[in-house]
């Protein structure tokens, strides 16, 4: 195994087209703050499932195209070489590619839409995480919300286009909020709450997805799990729409969250656990705040809530600088753990 | 009264729960830029009388318990100290605790819904300054209007919590506007603009939180005053809802932006109270527009316009560093004055 | 011509009063990001045109009087006098002087509000250029757009001011989207794409701010054009509102992106102008989704999309500081484009 990864790595310093497949695999890995390429084809496995068992193989094609369109973007933009290797500017045009059919009826021209958005989402990568550079931190996912946003609010003054997301605008606190009933089902929930980090409704490609991050990080499997879970139980006891949470659509935002804030950018222990479960809390609770917000438009949440919350998570401590790269943050943290983490959970 | 007030500090330096007590009570006098625990326990006094007075008892627990949360928060993630001895943690949390029984229904979820929102209140804080710090600025009060703004969104998804805010979601220029008829009691109004600062619909809580002003700084007795005068009579002008003006909901903002700009962060004169009556009109038309753009969302305005207001006012001169701590500002004032407001005043 | 430029630029550096009116007169051509006083002459001539076309004299009186009031207000407060000089603090109060009697029925307290606005907007061009000015940034017309935005939205609040923007507030995809009918007179709407930049509608306005950029620079006369034309291109073959785009109502924000990105910011060349061609699609994507989000609130983009995908757009080569002089620019440019654009050229 070992020695399929380095026989890899050398082909990819060496050829300039592995290099691009590569960084190009690194990509829908590094939306679960992971860098490897191996985990990244095994993502692209699940988004391929879960396309096909919902009957909708252009989603997989979208992801795709997305990713490529977004690479090729930040090739011709002359970006920084080794953030494009690690598969940074890859993240968010292949969540951008899987969402625009997803919700964007089929037609040719939604296909240019979604080949303009991707190179979008790469501008927009740029110019937001020169933004949050300023505060020690980098755009994550927003950069793919905001494009998908744009495009589907978009969309509603296209004549050609047409929205599917399967919402109505309505005003906030209308409607069947409680219609539907809950499955008391658990697991497949937890499971469908990491697929839908990939807008996917499937526990089996949730569970390929879990595999993706156990073989190269077992703390971020064991983070996104917690995530699932615990926001899922939260939304359960508070009450919420048992349909929605049947889908585990209540669980991917602290997924990423716990990934983040529990496993890759801090050290994981007590005290840093303690602060992922108030932070799954903090997701969940901004969740639901921004779904009251977008309710008149009908437009998802998709993962700002994440976003959002690990922000504000995040900026307390801005010694952490988030890197989305497993390997270098561990580096990191041995040098700033002494001043940090660590003391926080001496003293107490 | 000296004696007193140096036996007390003495206390304080000396005992680390006098030091808690101490930092708590600084918390509801830091809304309105005072650091002074006297003043902070006259204005609890206010918030009591009003909560008990309008037959909610509960909204007083909630003071008390979010100023408790966010400081015992502030103190667990190990927060500057002198900020901390300050009050500068209690002071949003205290108003998120009082929003919260204010405006959801009485039920033990709420009381967790609390905990948790006065706990993120102090992450927010947290996370707001280090954002605002970039330009010389603090967070104010935004830290609770954003956590206060989310719990009340976020509860419309909840079946367990109901949202009570008297508001329902419509689109602007829609509804009775002018329904409310308008009581010309002057006086009454101008002290209810005070006391909503606190949320209070209370012209005694008014009285009493002037009197906490008045005991440690006479320019921020009078600029309150002057704020709620000069927002309510323009609101009046140019033709507002009768009821809500006489609650005093057009002054509060105005009384925080006059005591900031015009007492607080610059040294009271000619051209500086030129400029806060200026701000007096700007926090009023962002307070209604604000208010139009939360209409189909039916949530308040809370103290939002004061805060975009008064950054808007604090930004294009960035030399005046905007302390909330009205000793400190005096004394950054002798050295920064010379080159700033007096030559302002002097030129013209 | 020439020798009337010198004559006027000497007089303008002895007489105050005609530096005041030089630099008023700079403000109307700097919307355009040109700093030429006789630009600036033509573009009121252009105002007026319109204004008295479409019988709506008053718009002519309310740009006057904004661009007075804003740049008395930058006076006041003692700003940057190069900066003032150039007309960087009439550009955006002449627009809100324009905007306030379109938008807003014709009445003596309608003045007021507008008086008060104009002088806001410089408070919050200071502001806003005090937070751009962290990556390298300016704020546009973004202070035109937010504090107009305040003033429509306020109004709603106010019975004595009433809202004639002629939409209603509606949640996005309902009403008829699609009922104008689009009249194929191109060329016309290209005009009047560029004469909506300051919110007027006609072809002949437009044609005389075109000449208003001819004579300061070709570029941006030229990529004025191409701006108008590529989103209105776009927008009729996504399909949308063909009344709306009859008026250049898709076009007029593409014009400024155009001019900015294209002309003024970059050196003009090969890979600029692909860019700019992209930035025109994101400029038009922009504009319809800000639309949306604007449906339920009843209120016009106004330069908003302009000024956002200008950020994206600028934000990833943060080497160019957007300097809204274009004299300035080209100085610059020489140092800079070695470094940046011209390898992003060659390399290529």
């Amino acid at each position: 195994m070992t020695q399929v990864v380095r026989g890899w790595d050398g082909l990819s310093d060496r050829n300039p087209l592995i290099e691009f497949v590569d960084a190009c695999l690194r990509g829908p890995a590094q939306v679960v703050f992971q860098n490897n390429p191996l985990s990244g084809l095994l993502i692209l496995v699940a988004v391929a499932w879960g396309a096909f068992e919902n009957g909708q193989p252009r989603v997989f094609g979208g992801a795709v195209l997305g990713l490529v369109v977004g690479t090729v973007t930040a090739i011709v933009l002359q970006v920084d070489r080794p953030s494009l290797r690690k598969g940074l500017f890859g993240f968010s045009p292949v969540l951008t590619g899987i969402a625009v059919p997803t919700f964007l009826d089929h037609r040719p021209l939604m296909w240019l839409y979604l080949v303009l958005g991707a190179a979008a989402t790469t501008v927009i990568t740029l110019a937001l995480n020169a933004v949050f550079k300023t505060w020690g931190l980098t755009a994550f996912t927003f950069p793919f919300v905001l494009t998908t946003w744009v495009l589907l609010m978009g969309a509603y003054q296209f004549n050609r286009l047409t929205v599917l997301t399967g919402l109505k605008p309505r005003f906030p606190g209308e409607g069947a909020l409680t219609g539907g009933r809950f499955n008391w089902d658990l697991i497949p929930i937890l499971f469908r709450g990491v697929s839908q980090v990939y807008l996917i409704n499937s526990w089996v490609s949730g569970l390929i997805i879990l595999v993706a991050l156990l073989i190269n990080s077992r703390w971020s499997a064991l983070f996104a799990l917690v995530g699932s879970a615990g926001a899922t139980l939260l939304a359960l006891w508070f009450g919420v729409d048992g349909l929605s949470l049947d889908k585990g659509l209540y669980g991917f935002n602290a997924v990423l969250t716990a990934i983040a804030v529990g496993a890759v950018l801090h050290r994981p222990g007590v005290f840093v656990t303690i602060y992922t479960l108030f932070g799954i809390a903090l997701t969940l609770f901004v969740h639901v705040a921004l779904a009251t917000v977008l309710t008149p438009l009908a437009i998802p949440v998709l993962t700002g809530p994440f976003n959002i919350a690990t922000w504000l998570l995040l900026l307390p401590q801005r010694h952490f600088a988030p890197v989305p790269n497993h390997e270098r943050v561990k580096e990191t943290i041995v040098s700033t753990a002494k001043r940090t983490i660590q003391p926080l959970q001496k003293k107490r």
